[in-house]
């Protein structure tokens, strides 16, 4: 007989990351323990700032990780492959090593592999067992269930894709869910009535991390001003895995299509112009965005901008997946339930019905952080 | 004894240029005539945008436009050398000959030119009675000063620069003023009493029409995502009159203090770095702006962006201007006074307390768009 | 009987160009003409530096041009569009009117056209006796066939494309021959027989007028300086003709080989990296390639360089259609036959054994300079 | 009494570093010390290419290392703080500390340091003291001094600077000199007749590692190819040493003569245009570079090139300070004398009379390759 967990600690709050080997998830679990033990600032975290002083979200000593994959590799071995190649300082994994160590050991076989003979309903219920272990096993208040796994080809026929699978997982084990990826996850035609009847939170898609993130504060400013915009171009060099799945032309143009859905919507019109995306292993897990705006000024006078986003994918990722795991976490903890546009800041593609400026979704996601401090409502 | 003039029409709105031989003059009385004529869409003209539809501003067919210079090269024969240098379109000049013709009779000789015996209070005299005489002549239901002439240098005596000069001319002639350069203008301390007590509106200084039109969107974005600038870097290359007259350090001295302010306020903290202002002939009317910003991520991964902005001074000054001068003639008809704070969209160095922010920015312009068109208050 | 032309009169050079009512070849006609009008210096114009003043080239007066194309815009018009589009400067097609109308008077119908009965037999006899008429109605000393039409897709079946048709063409009215673009062209291999036993020189293939350019200097740089690029990655943004007709992946295969060429020669192996060739017709004849080098320094530290080139692409190649065809005129005055690897120097892809750096080319220019002037050899 | 080296012993070759303890002088020790020891390819090492293998250049491993420094820092500490830094590879340093330790026994104090009351003849006097004991002491068979300090400012009186302090203990010892800098080190006049004199090849100034390497490939190729270049404009980003040094005018100054006599000598003309060198502490080690040329091609269309160049200044600098060593005490092995414009290629602003064109200084380079292996000659 188990004596009960005093008053005083903070319950704790899982993480569970569809894609638990990968470099996002490796930075996230190393960093949540570097910044933990302070051995970091927390740049690059929203939730760390004043505006989320209030908003009651679990802290980040109290989150538990977990996750699926489909790899063996240890997390602590890829902490150090991500330090030798500049993604993590260099003392961070050996600094987590326990912490690693610790999710690693929460980590459970994702699926279906080559061979899998276990059917979509099968591979669901094994999938929210491993969720339920999960909280029970660690005593947890509640899991938010985030996909940081490799972009999958737009799927063509009735058949659920891996991360749909998934998504359908966290809903029969009552995980918000949050899908930081182009795939179709909760999206699915099949998943709808699910998703609505689960009074679940949920939030996505496709964390908005570079390309798009400068697009959604320049598109508004050619608006504003009145320029037109006559051509929006743009080449992205990754180098990492998430640039072999997009070098496929169907994964590709899941993320694309997210690409330009901001310039419409920010400029009232789709401009002229193509996005690349072109994988360059040589680059590891850093990335390159070039984009070129031709627009016509006063009487037509034809002027260019042009930016260079020179970033590491990881890094800039990571700290969106703690923020958003934060946030639903409490989003969840006061009833609130179904897609949360609140959160379009951190998204190329979002949920509902969100504005696709980066300054109104952030003055969205202020009111939001005033929301969640006032704990009322459903 | 001349007939009233008919109901019908609209009152006529002068617009007095500071400057009115310059580049930008001759491509604000130009445009605007091209406009008018149907020769081309307002592309570029904030003002022009439905948000400002019901805000009661004078049309662009109203605007009778004057001003003061200390060249002679008539505006035909300057607009002739912009579209020879590509500034303006090719048929322009042609098209509205008369327009421009007009509006260099309504251009009287600036100063002091060197020589001159006059005063202070017998040129701001002068100037004031231009005014008055160029209200009369055209029949106008008032004047809005706009300082568009080349940047000055820092004033270091008691005694008034030129800028201050006209701008007290206008406080005497009772127009509203706009100070789209870094130089002194209403700014001096000379002039703070009389500029309070005027009962005028007024705005300034520096307009944003590049590299710091950027920084307003971009300082944002780093702040709200909670990445760390740690060096903010630019070079302009401009090959006008005004990369002549920045080439002078004092003149940069003072446009670089605005370019560096949006920084601190929209970052929370002055990154390092420093600013450039080259003057390249080679380059005629157009401007290039490199910017190169180092930041940290999480776990202070460093990443860089920059941008290269390429665009023609003249053709994104000029749709400000007329926005400007129609915006300060609806306040002023509605009683408006004093600073407007409403205007720091278009300023890279706003009068009174604004945010620095574009969004914020363009948000209470749009705030302000509504409060002209109530018509209300004072 | 015409009595014989004064011996005074230098022998005058015809220059036929396949694609005559195309950007680049107005380009070519009207800024011949302004040269020889004295209107402008032969910028970009090699063979009018020094190292050329005595190889006997033809004077720039003495050219006379003609050509085919199937589209039937007259060449003036062609030219008002293209100043409009500020590809030729304001004034020049009206100075040159009268050169523009001569010219278009000697461009003959190319084909096939659709509907066209005629097989290939009949097109190459057809357009070899335009050949051998433009030559007699001008009193030719000879003509140099250039190609600068729009890139075709590579040839897939036996069939002659229509580029070949007309260098089948040349090689019957015995004219040296200049594949400016990367169609087949003289390259294909059911030319190769009677291409040999022509007697004739010719040169190609497809003019480097940008991104190959820089790769033919910076390439080589990094060679010697022992530097390994890792990755070299390039987009191409196009906006006239030749953007539409690369837009074809099978057309921009032919291209980007070359481009490809380049680098594996001066680098002595692949780098990773794709080249990107986009149609954005809002940047009218203007062409913009950004090139992300990756390279790896001492001890493997990851640097990069990075180029953007921006330039028009008529004005660019104009004048080194120029020099080629002043250049195989006098190869052919001499008896030169055969690929001229020579002229490597002007191709992404050149023929022969050439050396790919651009400084060799060049090297190997100045001899074939000095060769021209001694008239010696066959 | 010491028996006799054994014969099969290839002699053993110094390099003397001024500013031993920097960032250049610590990755050329730990980097020699990794290439011998076969843990990385001699990446960026001109040496080390086929072109030099019969040169009879001293093997990498028969270095030995010693210098002049006035700070304190040992060298193994110098290089853990660059390989956190990620200009050195993380576990170098701990792999090469032997060697570290070796060559920080080999360092003496410079000077003079504050206080100093030793005169220029003492000084002198006591570095080549230090030189002369370094031979004996390691049995060299030669010893090159190379000056790898931070730059000084232009010496403005006939106080012989410390640079040229170094270079007169050189000449003293009977020792090679290499300047890396822009300081004075032996150009200065008061060395003229000793340098004459010594019978020594000496060779600098400034290695050329980044802006102006690119300057000396595109300079030529836009004089090739007859581009009327209007404008070069140039920023430099350093965060290390050195961008504090050049922060300094009087030290920039000197620095960008050399930078812009490149493009007067492949130029023919010097173009308009400035070079600003920022210390900007936040980029550590590294280094960025834009330029932005402005040129005109045919019919005066203006086209704009823009180069954006980001590497490790030490990485960079580090394999030309060993191939300098190299090729020099190969030269003085062989009696070469005097300044040696052979090795222009290293240099910016290169000692006697040498082309400009970095292609035609590599093709010396390598006939002084040739002429190394010959043996001959004096």
């Amino acid at each position: 007989m188990s004596a009960p967990a005093p008053r005083s600690l903070p319950p704790r709050v899982g993480v569970w990351l569809i894609g638990a080997r990968g470099s996002v998830a490796t930075t996230v679990v190393a960093g949540c323990a570097g910044l933990t033990a302070g051995l970091h600032p927390p740049t690059g975290l929203v939730t760390e700032t004043p505006a989320f002083a209030d908003s009651g979200l679990p802290a980040l000593s109290s989150l538990v990780f977990g996750g699926h994959d489909t790899l063996d590799c240890p997390l602590p071995k890829r902490a150090e492959q991500l330090a030798a190649g500049g993604v993590l300082p260099p003392g961070l994994p050996s600094a987590v090593a326990a912490e690693l160590a610790a999710a690693d050991r929460e980590i459970r076989p994702g699926g279906p592999l080559p061979g899998d003979i276990r059917d979509e309903e099968q591979l669901i219920t094994a999938f929210a067992t491993d969720l339920r272990d999960f909280v029970r096993r660690n005593g947890l208040a509640r899991v938010v269930v985030v996909n940081v796994a490799s972009t999958e080809p737009a799927p063509t026929g009735p058949a659920l894709p891996p991360s749909s699978l998934y998504a359908a997982a966290a809903l029969r084990a009552g995980c918000p869910y949050v899908n930081f990826t182009p795939s179709a996850g909760l999206h699915h035609p099949a998943l709808t009535t699910s998703a609505a009847s689960s009074g679940l939170p949920h939030a996505g898609r496709d964390g908005k991390t570079g390309q798009t993130l400068l697009r959604s504060v320049l598109g508004p400013m050619f608006a504003q001003r009145a320029l037109t915009v006559r051509a929006w171009s743009g080449t992205n060099l990754l180098g990492g895995g998430d640039g072999a799945a997009l070098a496929d032309p169907a994964a590709a143009a899941a993320k694309n299509a997210g690409k330009e859905r901001v310039l419409a919507d920010t400029l009232g019109a789709t401009p002229e112009g193509q996005v690349h995306i072109d994988d360059v292993p040589a680059l590891g897990d850093w990335k390159t965005a070039w984009d070129h705006i031709a627009f016509d000024g006063f009487l037509g006078t034809r002027m260019i901008l042009q930016t260079i986003w020179q970033g590491c994918d990881s890094a800039l990722a990571a700290p969106l997946v703690l923020d958003l795991a934060r946030l639903l976490a409490r989003a969840h903890e006061l009833g609130l339930s179904g897609p949360r546009p609140e959160l379009a800041f951190f998204f190329k593609d979002p949920v509902g019905d969100a504005p696709a400026s980066l300054a109104e979704q952030y003055a969205e996601l202020q009111r939001f952080a005033r929301r969640l401090s006032g704990g009322a409502e459903g």
